[in-house]
């Protein structure tokens, strides 16, 4: 398989999981500024990797990709309510979010709020949406409870707490991958694993893939901080020094440039071997796990 | 049946929807702070209203009341969110909530946020929690569905915005009783319905709690306002202009306090009108429905 039929898979998903949460939240009976400002993070942008993973999944089950378009929709409501209420004054004060204006800049911090609640509370909604031929009632409970330990105080809210605490603290790598993890980490197993659910998978491939979703979350993580470090070189055209590094908490700071680009493919290298265990069609995925390691933004 | 007999009633299954509740948090491997922050919040008191709605509904079709445990609970976090995140300071910007600190004056506000948003994530896990001799996949399903829709753009997410919304405006009755038929009667509606859900009820009697709930959330919501008015008149000693009952959307302001009262009264008939149609055992239904009209705070 190319690479481009990856990418032809991805646009298409892609565009299929924006319509579809735009649409979900156009049908709300609500007070239209709350829809507007849901519908405006929404429509924010991003590489849509969490929808990306269920599609891709579902693809190497062999199964009709839009099958995960609800629980895709579901999974992309709780990551940008994550984001809505990441960037608000008390949080990390974020005026600017992929070029445009945060939600609290356009429509105060008290509708911000509100827009967070209200997605966060419909992505649970979405889920139990899915028709009957789709998934079973116990498969959409089973869905529904993998997305609220994922996204909740055992998973991406523990996550952000550990990390608002940690501020101005020097992590250790185990404090630093908890906080990865659950952050970021737990979503990402999450889109892997209802996929895996909405298949019926036996649970050896479930472990397979819930391996699978823990290496590329880290793998993701170390990538994100590579770039922040390089991009930072770039920019001042210099090596950046570790005096300033050991003010982060981050990969490179913990274990040099060098040190984290090695953990990287290690993460990715086992990422692969998780996937090469499983019976399943792994092409796709495989230069999935490949593009997490090697994008540059 | 005695009013003791409700006040009993009322006070076990209040103890055992506060001890539920906080033990199921604290299960939580998760951050101390979040699983305190949320805790904090849950043990901060109250009427238990809601809880107090599942109990009563379930005792009226003659089921064992702790069935409703875990649903109760799990409402109770979303109502303790709910207060978490309009007490912030972009919302109402309240110091204090029923004589101790709110949230975020004792955790900070992003402590507070992440343990509302914690709370609200949570709930809908503990729906997943119920045994199947409890209720079937398929009963689960449609308490999840109905306490999202309850709480989220479609009732009190939407409700809260409205309010907001309406800050220095005049509104009309309809416009009034949008805010309050979302903003807090939602969730009332919604503790009604799981318990009638979880006795798997047929769709007249459903139709008739319903109907019974929308009239005790209105009459909750005018006494509300009545307190507000004949507390305001106990403290400067003389009658309330009707200058100052402009300044604010309240019943009284609407249609007078005597045409509040009057509103009231109606509400509290329909309610017991809807009951008596039932076939159910209502006495203590009754009770807690005059209770709704006679508290005093």
């Amino acid at each position: 398989m190319s690479s481009s039929l990856l990418e032809d898979f991805s646009l298409k998903y892609k565009k299929l999981v924006e319509a579809e949460a735009v649409s979900l939240v156009e049908q709300l009976t609500a007070p239209d500024v709350l829809k507007e400002a849901m519908i405006y993070s929404l429509n924010a942008g991003g590489k849509r990797i969490r929808p990306l993973l269920i599609f891709t999944v579902l693809h190497a089950f062999g199964l009709d990709p839009k099958v995960g378009l609800k629980p895709a929709a579901a999974i992309e409501m709780i990551h940008t309510y994550s984001l809505i209420h990441d960037d608000l004054p008390s949080m990390d004060n974020d005026d600017l979010r992929r070029g445009k204006p945060t939600n609290h800049k356009v429509y105060g911090e008290a509708a911000a709020i509100l827009a967070g609640d209200a997605l966060l509370t419909f992505a649970f909604e979405v889920l139990t949406q899915l028709k009957i031929e789709e998934a079973s009632a116990e498969i959409k409970l089973s869905l529904i409870r993998e997305l609220a330990v994922s996204a909740g105080a055992e998973g991406m809210v523990g996550g952000q707490t550990a990390d608002i605490e940690a501020e101005g603290k020097v992590l250790d790598l185990k404090e630093l991958e908890y906080i990865h993890k659950n952050k970021t980490g737990k979503l990402l197993t999450c889109s892997v694993m209802m996929a895996a659910l909405l298949a019926d998978s036996d649970s050896y491939t479930q472990g397979l893939l819930r391996d699978f979703s823990y290496h590329i979350g880290l793998a993701f993580q170390i990538q994100d901080d590579i770039l922040d470090i390089e991009g930072m070189q770039e920019k001042i055209g210099k090596p950046v020094g570790s005096d300033i590094d050991n003010q982060k908490n981050t990969y490179p700071a913990l274990l040099t440039l060098d040190g984290a680009k090695g953990k990287l493919h290690e993460h990715i290298q086992l990422a692969k071997q998780s996937l090469e265990k499983t019976n399943l069609d792994i092409e796709m995925l495989l230069q999935l796990t490949d593009l997490i390691a090697k994008r540059d933004h």
